[in-house]
C-alpha cells in the first residue's frame, strides 16, 4: 500500500461521462429487472469457470468504504459441508415458522426458501470490519459501512450471474455462529450472505413471494419523498 | 396485501434461464466495471426526469428480505437543505481527519470526499426495519437484513445511473442524527446512504482513492477461499 502523500498530483484519465447507447443501457436494466432470488429452479449442471470468474471479478469491483474491500468469498462445493449448512437452515426455519401468526404458518412452511443442496455451488460472503486498518476513510462516523460495501459486492455478483444465465438465492434463515463454525470463519468477520448459485430451469417472471401471495410489491411512488421525509408510510406496512 | 394461503397453486411463468447475448452481457459488465464513487466531477446540468425515474425504478427492483421493500428515497434539490447537510459533513470530516496517523492527515484533508452542493440532486436512502410487519420472512435469525436489502437498492441505482451517464457519490462522513433531524426522518429508520447525483465531466478510469495513492486494490485471489475460510488474510490488511 502506498502511503506517499501525492496530494498535488494531477488526476487525469477521465473517461467519457456520456450515457450508454440505448441497447447497452437496456441490457443493464434487463439484468436488474429480471434478477430473481432463486430457490427451486436450480439445475445440477456445472458452472463454467470463466463465467464464475467474471461474476467474482464483478463482485470485487464493488464500491467499498475507503477502498477497504472488506469482502471474502468462500466457494463451497463439497456435499457434506452443504448438508451441514442445510441442517442449520432446517433448524432455523422450523424456529422461524412458529413466529408467524397462526394463519400464516402453513403458508410459510409451504414456501421453498433455499437451494443449498440442489445448487452445485454455494458462496458464503463475509465482511471484515478491520480490513482497512484501525481507521478507515469513510467509516469514522456511520456504522456498518463495511457491511454496506460487502452487500454492494453481492448485488454486483447477483446481476452478473443473471447476465450469465445463472441463478442466485440468498439464504438468511441461518444461525450465523453455527455456519461460521462449519466454515472456520474467524470471530471478527460477519457472515453477510450465504448464496446458492447454479444454472436454472428458468427465472420467475415476478418475485416468488409476490406470485405465491405472501406479500405484494408496492408502487414506487409510496417510497419517494420530496425534500424531506413525509408521512404517511407506504401502504404495504 | 393478500394473506390467502395459496400453497398449492401452480407456479408457472418461468422465463428462459439462458445467458444474455454477449453484447448485452458485456454491457452489464461495463456498468459494473466503470461505476465510480463521484466526488469532484459533477456538472450543474439538470437530470432528465425520465432517466431519474428509470434509476429509481431500478432501485425499487432490488431484492428485499421477505419482499419487505424497506427502502425510502428522499430527493433533495433545495440549496439551503443541501447547505445544512454540507455543514454536517464539514464538521464530521474535520473530526475524521484527526483520527488518522499524523503522516496521513494532510493527505486525508487533500481528498475531495463529497459533492453535496455541486451535484444538483441529493438522494437520502433510509431503511425501515419494521416495514414488513412484526415478523419478516427471512429476517428471523440474521440481523440487519433490512439494511442489506436497502443497500442492494442503492447499488441498483448506482449501476443504472452509470448506464445513464450520471454519477453517484455515497457520503458516509456524516452525523446520522443531525441529518435525520434536517430531513425529518423518524427515529425508527436508519440512514443508510446519502447520495450525491448528477451528470459528470467524466468518470475516473480507476477508483480515485487508488489513483491518489490512498490505498490499492487487492488481487481478487486474496479474497477467495475454497470450501472453508483459510488464512492468511488478504495482504492489504
Amino acid at each position: 500500500m502506498s502511503h506517499g502523500a501525492k496530494k498535488h498530483d494531477t488526476v487525469d484519465g477521465l473517461t467519457s461521462g456520456e450515457a450508454f447507447a440505448a441497447a447497452e443501457r437496456n441490457a443493464v436494466y434487463r439484468a436488474i429487472a429480471t434478477r430473481r432470488d432463486v430457490r427451486g429452479e436450480f439445475l445440477p449442471d456445472p458452472i463454467c469457470e470463466e463465467a464464475l470468474s467474471r461474476m467474482l471479478t464483478a463482485a470485487h469491483q464493488a464500491p467499498s468504504v475507503g477502498l477497504s474491500q472488506p469482502w471474502d468469498f468462500i466457494l463451497i462445493r463439497d456435499k457434506e459441508t452443504r448438508a451441514r449448512i442445510a441442517r442449520i437452515f432446517a433448524d432455523a426455519n422450523a424456529e422461524a415458522a412458529i413466529r408467524f401468526p397462526a394463519d400464516r404458518q402453513a403458508q410459510y412452511r409451504s414456501l421453498k426458501l433455499q437451494g443449498i443442496l440442489s445448487a452445485p455451488l454455494n458462496i458464503c460472503v463475509t465482511s471484515d470490519p478491520k480490513r482497512g486498518g484501525p481507521v478507515v476513510l469513510g467509516a469514522t462516523h456511520m456504522t456498518d459501512t463495511d457491511l454496506f460495501s460487502t452487500v454492494c459486492a453481492i448485488q454486483n455478483l447477483w446481476l452478473a450471474a443473471r447476465a450469465e444465465g445463472i441463478g442466485v438465492g440468498w439464504v438468511s434463515i441461518l444461525h450465523e455462529d453455527r455456519v461460521k463454525a462449519v466454515l472456520d470463519i474467524p470471530d471478527r468477520l460477519r457472515l453477510v450472505g450465504y448464496l446458492c448459485v447454479g444454472h436454472v430451469s428458468g427465472f420467475h417472471e415476478r418475485p416468488e413471494l409476490e406470485k405465491r401471495g405472501w406479500r405484494e410489491r408496492d408502487d414506487l411512488a409510496l417510497h419517494l419523498h420530496q425534500e424531506r421525509w413525509t408521512a404517511p408510510k407506504p401502504a404495504s406496512e
